[in-house]
């Protein structure tokens, strides 16, 4: 089996629970797992199918791709071989998102993947899915609590479970624990290669400026990373307000 | 005046904008100001006392310092004599911080502050007054969210007004807009002089260290600190939580 394999146990056992913790798969779940090929989704999308068994959970799991205008170089082999060997259903569904573009307007990471969201809830609802499952991990929730923090001003961070008020759906993140370093980890005694080509915007994202930014702040090991997750799932925000009453 | 005198002009007029946004003063309040003898809380006292035209409210305003056992060797003569200058009455509280301490236990920060805050709110309540004003500025408050955040894994600062259940007293901070760095020009442009000595054991204190851990996330300017205050200000703390609704 996977004797040895220390950071797949580990993903394995911090996926099992946040799922169990965050209330994220229910006896007989539809859900769709969004992947995009890369490291982070095809994890999950491992984790999820290998963790059926161990859930006790009868739940039905499928893997949705979104091909975009802006990358015909993509091979997806691997990832549909993958998935095909893991039990999982696999959708490519074309979004022009390019295209979209009103004119003037220039491509950055909010607006694509706000098309993109857009379209797998679409896709969720509309053949019947209740949880769209999405790969974020510890580290993607800290940079987006941190980047709206310090550039927009809010406490607002990619929450383990959201439901939706306007669909019959909730988005879960069953990678909410896990530090990307350990999926990276496991992607490699898992033998996952990236299997899709590296985003040609990507490199000037603002997350990624964000990451070095914060690296000073949170230091070395898990602690600070897993602290900050418990004051932002801990829903006592008291002293934070002016006017607040205490004691 | 103080024509020419910009910090001066510009802690003044973020103090007044703290006071009236917060709701820091109303009419006819007893305000008590904490004053160590530091740049902090005598800029304080010091605006405190100027800003009593401006505002057009009337409030009494007196100021009180702590002595504690582990310092005998302040000149408490400077702090006096500004503050009488200003027309603060001054107390001076003898609080054996030191003697306090659990045999085996060590001096530190937090456990100095508790005692000088329970202390001070004693003396408040005792005398009458409806309000106690400490010297806290943004830089402040802002690294007390990073500790919290980083070390005790919640979401808590020091609030600009804080209202006590148990008292009927209200903690305010009428620097929480400035920042540290205006303070100290002001104090340079008041010639307001450090008239305590160093707290010995204030140099390895934890805040200190917070501050350094911080300093390259936060940049320079005042954007990325006003936006955190904002942040934690706000009282819109969706996408926190696991399981929050949205949309």
């Amino acid at each position: 089996m996977d004797g040895g394999k220390k950071a797949l146990t580990l993903v394995r056992k911090l996926t099992l629970k946040a799922i169990l913790e965050r209330n994220l798969i229910a006896e007989g779940d539809r859900i769709l797992a969004g992947v995009s090929g890369g490291k982070d989704s095809t994890v999950m999308a491992w984790v999820l199918s290998d963790l059926k068994q161990a859930l006790k959970r009868n739940f039905t799991l499928e893997a949705i791709h979104i091909s975009t205008d802006f990358c015909s170089c993509c091979q997806k082999g691997a990832l549909k071989q993958n998935l095909a060997g893991w039990g999982l259903p696999f959708q490519d569904l074309p979004v022009p998102v390019m295209g979209r573009l009103k004119p003037g307007k220039t491509m950055n990471c909010y607006w694509c993947s706000t098309q993109r969201r857009t379209e797998l809830i679409r896709y969720a609802v509309d053949h019947g899915f209740n949880k769209l499952a999405l790969g974020h991990h510890l580290d993607d929730i800290i940079e987006t609590f941190f980047m709206n923090l310090l550039q927009k001003g809010t406490l607002e961070t990619m929450p383990a479970r959201l439901d939706y008020r306007k669909y019959p759906l909730s988005l879960i993140r069953p990678l909410a624990y896990v530090e990307e370093a350990q999926i990276i980890a496991c992607a490699g005694e898992k033998g996952i290669l990236r299997s899709v080509c590296t985003c040609p915007f990507g490199l000037h994202s603002g997350r990624r400026e964000m990451r070095a930014r914060i690296k000073p702040l949170l230091g070395e090991g898990p602690g600070p990373k897993r602290r900050i997750l418990r004051a932002l799932s801990g829903g006592h925000w008291d002293y934070l307000d002016e006017g607040l009453t205490a004691k």
